[in-house]
């Protein structure tokens, strides 16, 4: 077998703020040969997401933080192609943790072939078949306790999450309004994916007033991905017994002193609402239910989604920046080699 | 039968901020003989309880506010002194929430002659027979899913519900902190009601590195009376999956603007938090295990408490200012009547 030369971006140092450059480093590594029961993955696509700001803290978390040095990691989707592992054969699609690097070696522990199903495309399975679709499956039916017909509320509602939340909400019987930063991405949410009602934050001058306009029934599930000012119009239009899942707060990942919390919290003592933080590696008992019921869903075109792709591996850092512009409308993604 | 006279406190208009004597206004009714099937209660103790100044603003809320120009109300304990009604005769002892004045007639709606368990005096209804103890015992095991031998982080600690909240956690086994505004109410909870430490807030610079310092551990439940900087402290120390009983916030209910709310709230997000609000009226279905619970471990001398009694009606106003300055220590009484 031919020597593979793999490059892959590391972990330089921890961003101050805003991430750029400086906190990224590229560099090469040659990857072994495989032994026995090893393989070798080439990454095809890898997904950059806004939870991994947080890895790049020291801030107590579900998962451990980016060690400097080392490369980075995140979902990517890659293929077999050098084998001595007979449950992964050459041209084996792999789903792993081992974004960032164009290949990586394995023994198989803790991955599994990935199952592709008939009309979902390869990168689906970082999206809308993948952890933010289950972000959104776990957050709606186990966190929120959606019910049918309830009303339901969505920040960052053309993202990744956002959008699979407003359009399952939708199955479910919901009134569904949600939030984007675009009058494109609020059109797209109207047209496409069936939204009730949609709010572009960026030109409303009163969020608070805008969702008690836009929901005037007001919230019974708000999923919350945004934080912020997001955060205190939802709490206002909350119903009794409203559940709030908190699923991220992107608006806040790049504070460098506490920012403001939302001063009407006190309304969940008032009206038995429940807040609840998640994270998507706790529900993965869903993941065979969330498996089905997309699949189907996306087979019966009941399902839209959105990407936004960056090719090659060097631009991955520019692609994970702009998630916090909000320059990308729908599932960031960054092509790193074709099938 | 004679006429009774009956003073009786009215809401005469809704205080911005701290409430004052001008909210409030003093006067008299004549009490209707009792025809068939009514009685006349004379109240002995009644209750003036933080969670009153909500009803005293328009916000949205689990229960009606008051109106101007009616008596409030509030938990009382009376006795019947007249009756047409064979369920309550003469003598009978009843709890309702028709506080605020001396006397008052009853078709027996909504009402039941109360149970005095032997030992417990009669204004420990109020207090942590009542709806405080019940609150606090809803609260640690409906909301805040207690389990045995957990850390728990109470505000308000020497209160009517903290107090309780304290107690009862010891007993399940924990290792229990809370938060008080004196040395006197810091060395009760250490002294008397067995609390592993204690935080005089008062007279700490940096609430969220004592309350680190003081449960090592980390929270796995914090009972959160107070808000502010006490939910920041805590939100700081929270365990994974911890849960926060959101039952008052006592700090915030004279703000006249949108407070601070936690700016590290994303901490849910990061850790799995649920936040969940809740009154005690949705917890009623506990009331026949908590009477048992709370009798025996009176009876068994494992529950401590303190009072701070006002007498005379007149004096409920400023009774009920009290609670605010945080001068009472534990439950704010107004004694009405000899029994």
């Amino acid at each position: 077998m031919t020597e593979i030369k793999s490059k892959e971006i590391r972990f330089a140092s921890a961003p101050e703020g805003m991430p750029n450059d400086s906190n990224f480093e590229l560099a090469e590594v040659t990857i072994p040969e495989p032994k026995d029961g090893e393989f070798v993955v080439k990454n095809l696509w890898m997904s950059v997401d806004p939870y991994m700001r947080g890895r790049m803290t020291d801030r107590k978390s579900y998962i451990g933080g980016f060690v400097v040095g080392n490369a980075l990691e995140g979902g990517a989707i890659g293929k077999v192609v050098q084998s001595n592992n007979s449950n992964f054969p050459e041209g084996t699609y792999v789903s792993s943790m081992l974004g960032w690097r164009e290949y990586f070696l394995s023994n198989g522990d803790m991955m599994s072939p990935l199952e592709v199903h008939d009309g979902v495309p390869l990168q689906a399975y970082l999206g809308v078949m993948g952890m933010p679709g289950l972000t959104a499956y776990a957050g709606l039916f186990k966190i929120a306790d959606l019910k049918e017909g309830e009303n339901v509320f969505v920040s960052a509602a053309s993202g990744a999450v956002g959008a699979t939340v407003a359009q399952i909400a939708k199955l479910k019987g919901c009134y569904v309004v949600g939030s984007a930063g675009s009058d494109e991405k609020c059109k797209w949410l109207t047209d496409e994916c069936g939204v009730d009602a949609v709010i572009n934050y960026k030109s409303t001058d009163n969020l608070t007033a805008t969702v008690a306009e836009k929901l005037p029934n007001g919230i019974d599930v708000y999923f919350e991905n945004v934080g912020g000012d997001h955060l205190v119009a939802a709490l206002e239009s909350m119903n009794f017994f409203g559940r709030i899942a908190l699923c991220g707060m992107i608006s806040q990942y790049n504070a460098t002193v506490m920012p403001e919390g939302p001063g009407n919290l006190i309304n969940a003592v008032a009206r038995s609402l429940r807040l609840e933080g998640f994270v998507v590696s706790n529900h993965f008992d869903q993941l065979g239910p969330f498996l089905n019921d997309m699949s189907g869903w996306i087979k019966d075109g009941k399902m839209q989604w959105k990407e936004t792709i960056v090719e090659g591996l060097e631009n991955a850092p520019q692609a994970f920046f702009n998630l916090f512009s909000g320059d990308n409308f729908g599932k960031m993604l960054v092509k790193l080699a074709d099938d």
